[in-house]
């Protein structure tokens, strides 16, 4: 965790910024190592240019954030507590002036942001997400550590829908057991619902689970994603259930050729624009480009969407240690919906591919 | 809808204020009928003392929107279009003077709230969520069908995870029994992460369902909820796995009592504190009231927490269409956790009870 409070520390020193306020879950858990919702509670990590930073949140929290490897200052607070006057003077003790505070604009609300304006005086206000997120963009060893088991659960959880595939059953039926077979594993967290989509339902770039039965001739189409140990996975397949028809195999067909296109064109140094154009480029060829309507992919790791993000107008160049999907798809309305999807690391040489589920057409029988 | 509306008109008439800009998906819609997460997106109901209410949403959800029994105005936007300006002329062509703005100061981000106060000029920003609070408070007949609804869900799972104990299977195996049962019913969601909890497990008031297995002579806990049209239930049971010791069974009937008590309080124009102190009274004869750490129970609705709150404090007097529930629990550590929780409607000369799983002690064997 040092490295990264002193990285933090560095950017402020370089901006003039007095304390770095961070009260997402997401940040605090990078920053400290301590995973917690507190839900409308405080929940904080106060950073400084050369002071020691500190934490605060529920006394009764106190122990777990020391168990998860929190070893610096913890103000503990009680609901009878005003907990921001608390934050306030352990950053007071720490600092004698609050001319600028760094907080996240999108996170922090108008109540808490109004209490912090009142308590810290005249201190003007700046954005620090978009240095947490440059930081959080490129993985440890450590991260991808997780990313791999988290991904590796996300193969088995392909499987085990493929497995259930029959005739009448429902979409949310299929995906009850993948999420009941996760649980017995002890999986307790997806990183976001998990779709199961057939027939006519798959062929929107985002539908909703219903009680649509599968039937012969459909093509099902799963996306989802477990967490694990605070990081997400998120895998797409899509699978022919019986016999589809010419036009469903080649849109198939042609989406793994643009996603195979995209992964042989991701290594560092390349620009996030090329790989997507690299993608969207194979499916426009194929005469499918309307109905490729969202970005190659988006980074992922304590949050399922970070930065890289993937579009066809982004010159960041990749580097070693980022980790996205590559997930094109193609949605014609009536005929079919399509998307394949994998989670990527930018390695030394080249690309590893973290979800190793088929991509081959699988034929369910 | 309308009266919704027009009662927030009401209470602006009453403090001055020319815009309400309501941008919490349950505030939304409580107001508009259309319930929808729009995530980083706008969606918002912008509310005026004598002009006509407008929303603003994605372009691709207006269509939802009308469907869901929206039938005033929508402002469509793209993804490239500035959705703060176009909400901004929206209001600018209805008022001429944006005095006094009300806003969700606990939902609305930093970010947003800066771009509205540099749209608006000097406006005065005040708090919109404290009177749609109030007004969530007491519930329609329409929507105590629904939440009736969701109550009988509640009762169904606590029977599947009854069902479902069994020497050796663990918390998350009960517990995805449960939502797997829950799903092939069509419920895509759940009011919260549903709690199995057994043995020393449950005497923990917040635990985390896990790998821990269930054995004989250990109490299980579940407490749960499902939405249904948008409406949370929220139940909780506690019942015996095999024979248990007597201060197990003493500490269950303790509960039991103190829920029953409170039950037996609860009417239109007594104060919710009274609620809360007959069961807790009953608690505290028997010797355990250093045990009940909770207050005794919180409305529910479109949110799983919302007024009222029924604590040892709260003066607020109970009326016709409130809901809420009943929960008094004791957690000994190394002993027993007990909570039984209903869900309860005030009525014209008493209570409804809508979950309605047996409370005496269920021995399972």
């Amino acid at each position: 965790m040092t490295e990264r409070l002193a990285a933090l520390s560095g950017w402020m020193k370089d901006n003039g910024v007095d304390v770095t306020f961070v009260t997402s879950p997401d940040n605090v858990f990078y920053l400290s190592g301590f995973l917690s919702d507190p839900h409308e509670r405080l929940l904080a990590v106060a950073v400084f240019q050369d002071a020691e930073p500190f934490m605060i949140c529920p006394a009764m929290d106190k122990e777990n954030a020391k168990n998860a490897g929190w070893n610096l200052e913890i103000i503990g607070y009680s609901d009878t507590d005003d907990s921001m006057e608390l934050a306030y003077n352990g950053i007071k003790k720490r600092v004698s002036s609050i001319k600028k505070t760094a907080i996240e604009k999108e996170q922090l609300n108008v109540e808490r942001y109004e209490k912090m304006a009142g308590l810290f005086g005249g201190t003007e206000f700046v954005s620090a997400e978009e240095k947490l997120r440059l930081m959080r963009m490129v993985k440890t060893e450590e991260e991808l550590q997780k990313l791999r088991k988290a991904c590796e659960l996300a193969d088995f959880a392909i499987q085990t829908g493929v497995n259930e595939i029959q005739e009448g059953k429902t979409e949310l039926e299929v995906l009850a057991a993948i999420e009941y077979e996760l649980k017995k594993k002890g999986v307790t967290e997806m990183s976001f619902s998990t779709m199961v989509l057939t027939g006519k339902n798959a062929a929107a770039p985002h539908g909703t689970p219903g009680l649509t039965k599968i039937k012969k001739g459909d093509l099902v189409l799963f996306d989802l994603g477990v967490v694990m140990d605070g990081y997400c996975s998120d895998i797409t397949r899509t699978v022919a259930y019986g016999e589809i028809n010419k036009q469903q195999e080649e849109i198939y067909n042609t989406v793994l050729k643009a996603q195979l296109k995209a992964l042989d064109t991701a290594r560092a140094g390349v620009a996030c624009l090329e790989v997507d154009l690299a993608a969207r480029h194979v499916i426009e060829e194929a005469g499918y480009g309307d109905y490729f309507p969202h970005r190659l992919g988006h980074g992922l790791g304590v949050s399922v969407h970070e930065y890289p993000s993937l579009t066809s107008t982004n010159p960041l160049l990749m580097e070693k240690g980022m980790v996205f999907t590559a997930e094109p798809g193609i949605y014609v309305p009536g005929v079919a919906g399509v998307r394949i999807e994998d989670d990527v690391v930018i390695t030394e040489d080249g690309i590893e591919i973290l979800t190793k589920f088929p991509k081959e057409l699988v034929f369910v029988s």
